[in-house]
């Protein structure tokens, strides 16, 4: 299957996008000798999913730390080089979801919303990580959901539509490079999508020399320069709410760069926090923090690394915001410019987890307690007792209400909104991304910067 | 009164905040000669007062035309350099008001909610307006509030109160510097404040030479480089409701320049955008955007200023968030990805001149469709049939809540939040303020760049 599509999809890129992308065949023995790109040696780019400028704020403030004057910082806060407008090609008023969004990022062009680099008509757009690839780079996309979701998916995909996520898995092995699947290394969630009825995608990874991981002590340990880790079935748990055996977004992303490493001619990297986006959907400001942090440390972790490799640019981004989030609601009256924090600062896990305990225990006020320190009030113990716990997401979104009011958390959806994203970036070549652009100005910049 | 006041806190400054301030008589005959300062001629710091990442957003979305490619910019767009986060000094989770924020701006320290220019003890702080004319420049503030509202003020009064307004002009004229008043050109509304019972500090600006200016075409003709210009009892009427003996904020800020130009030494002038605050706090999205482009045309005319003088820093940003504003709302369901701009487009006034209107006529609804060709539904014209018109606030609300739901507008609060700002920046010493900020470093950047 895969030798009759690789030059199938090949073709089409190379005669409709071919500014930015080629046959392999078209570079064969021509690559760059290794250091000759002007460019970085290597670009890592973080997407926290639907990390809007309220996201960033709410964890700064969860990390700060009340003895120290001024306020603790993100990892990536002292890089801020500009921001990004996210909107799609749909028409005006439309918002951006995280398909058309990061296939700005990964073409350089605008799209519908849904499709993974393929315009509005279904013709493929040439990615950063197929040129990458194409220049003898090698290649890796990590994200907490499952990899085959839209973040990732734009990289290394071409699909209409970005719920077949059976084609997408397909498309990560057929699409190959001299014979070998285009993305050296894969961690994530989604082993679902691999291991099917219909066919057996891990087989045939392994087949081609990848190492399948599925767990933390197996990816720490991993050997090799061609990985393929599947730690969840579809996405990974929530940070606060992980098993030791499941990796952090940290752990992955440094053994992505650990592995891709090994190739002189660089590489190119897409590192996701994929679940900011989910627990924004939800509502959930617990989920947010924990998935805040777990981005930012993967961002800390990628920055150490571009420090003490000297050549590589790292660019920490979102691709939308979701949930309208902001620091301060109505519930707080009108007159009350106040955001509890520390209400936050004592869960210890995510009401994804408490919903599951209470789910398994049929009570879910001692699981609501088992997570927090926060006493309820009388009223709040009355509702959430009256909850339907058969219904997962009613339960959690009961919870994640009685944890907005009490910090006063404020959401104005359960979908996207519109509002720029901010663009941070180190390393060589960070100078050329300041400023207010598009979104697809990004994908543009990292075509120029491979050079 | 000035003769007594005076010393006292020129001596008060001089002792506490010595750093940045000194009594005037310590700079007589020391003056730098024009010229000789190796920061830039002008200063000219626009503030949009509640002006969050969204509100720009949904600005620029409204000047969009659909018949071009990509998004119409903004006129600070071009110029972003970085972001500001704006706490104030008071504990953990709280969030700041125009005070404390326009005190970081104009001080470059931290202080409480409410206090301007003064510490959590009252001590006065110098500010960068008053260091500016230590050194011999001209100085001017302008604002569509009333020119005593808490942003202009912090910037040449010292109030642990915010709202002791009487006292902030009588600063304005008592905080003299050689003889004369501290700021050269006043501009904005607050009448009322100016000419009292107990006091008439119109007559007493004049008798030291000030012009006093009412009306538009009296500031266009203004001659001189002392100017007070009120143009209504407190704050101007939203650009979108003004009437044409009104000035925009685009037409003081361009006298203010030409003023200020007569003197050799350069100018610092303090531009604010007062009322996006103002509409957000009553979650009225025609009235921010109504503000938006009163403020982005004023930005326009300070950076046509600054290209053709050649030594102008520009500086445009926002004191904090209000409303909690966001580009897409729960009213839109939760897969509906849409923000309606042309709901907005369809207005020709504000919901507080509807409001005025109504009040005036007894009827809402025709009051409604004289300011749209939006049509209303039967349940939203039985709703709108049913508000108590003697209630200005419950009124307007009603309309900006329609206005809300067809547009998908979402708001979480009445007050502010605690979101970053942006920053921009166009001029010599503009590379100095690249970066993510605490507030008071913008403050202090100013003070050394009026070097």
């Amino acid at each position: 299957m895969s030798a009759v599509r690789k030059p199938i999809i090949c073709c089409a890129l190379a005669l409709i996008s071919g500014l930015h992308w080629a046959c392999s065949g078209a570079y064969a023995g021509e690559y760059p000798p290794p250091g000759s790109r002007t460019g970085p040696q290597n670009i890592i780019l973080l997407i926290g999913d639907g990390m809007g400028p309220a996201h960033i704020k709410a964890y700064r403030e969860y990390i700060d730390d009340p003895a120290t004057p001024g306020a603790e910082k993100l990892a990536f806060d002292p890089y801020l080089v500009g921001s990004l407008d996210t909107d799609s090609s749909d028409p005006p008023g439309n918002i951006t979801d995280s398909a058309s969004s990061a296939t700005a990022y990964a073409t350089g062009v605008r799209t519908i919303d849904g499709a993974l680099s393929v315009d509005a008509q279904n013709r493929p757009l040439g990615t950063v990580l197929e040129h990458a690839k194409a220049l003898g780079m090698a290649t890796g996309l990590v994200a907490t959901s499952d990899i085959v979701h839209a973040t990732p998916a734009a990289f290394a995909s071409h699909q209409l539509d970005r719920e077949q996520k059976n084609d997408i898995a397909n498309q990560y092995f057929d699409n190959q490079h001299n014979g070998m699947p285009m993305v050296d290394i894969l961690l994530g969630g989604g082993h679902k999508y691999f291991v099917r009825d219909d066919r057996d995608l891990v087989s045939e990874f392994v087949g081609k020399g990848y190492s399948l991981l599925r767990n933390r002590p197996q990816l720490i340990n991993a050997q090799g320069d061609k990985l393929l880790g599947l730690f969840a079935r579809e996405g990974l748990d929530k940070m606060w709410d992980r098993n030791p055996t499941t990796p952090s977004l940290a752990d992955m992303a440094r053994v992505a760069v650990r592995a891709l490493s090994n190739n002189a001619r660089g590489f190119f990297l897409m590192v996701e926090g994929s679940q900011i986006d989910w627990a924004a959907h939800d509502n959930d400001i617990v989920g947010v923090i924990s998935e805040m942090q777990d981005f930012d440390l993967a961002v800390a972790a990628m920055l150490e690394f571009a420090h003490d490799e000297g050549n590589t640019l790292v660019i920490a981004t979102a691709d939308h915001e979701t949930g309208g989030l902001s620091i301060g609601s109505k519930d707080s009256g009108e007159d009350l410019y106040f955001w509890d924090v520390d209400v936050i600062k004592t869960f210890s896990h995510t009401p994804a987890k408490i919903t599951d305990e209470a789910q398994a225990s049929g009570n879910l006020i001692d699981a609501f307690h088992d997570a927090t320190t926060l006493n309820l009030t009388e009223k709040e113990r009355k509702n959430l007792g009256r909850v339907d716990l058969a219904n997962w997401d009613k339960t959690r979104r009961a919870v994640s209400q009685v944890i907005n009011r009490r910090s006063y958390t404020g959401w104005t959806t359960y979908g996207h909104t519109a509002v720029d994203v901010n663009l941070y970036a180190y390393g060589p070549g960070s100078e050329s991304l300041r400023g207010h652009w598009e979104n697809t100005r990004l994908g543009q910049r990292i075509f120029q910067l491979l050079k």
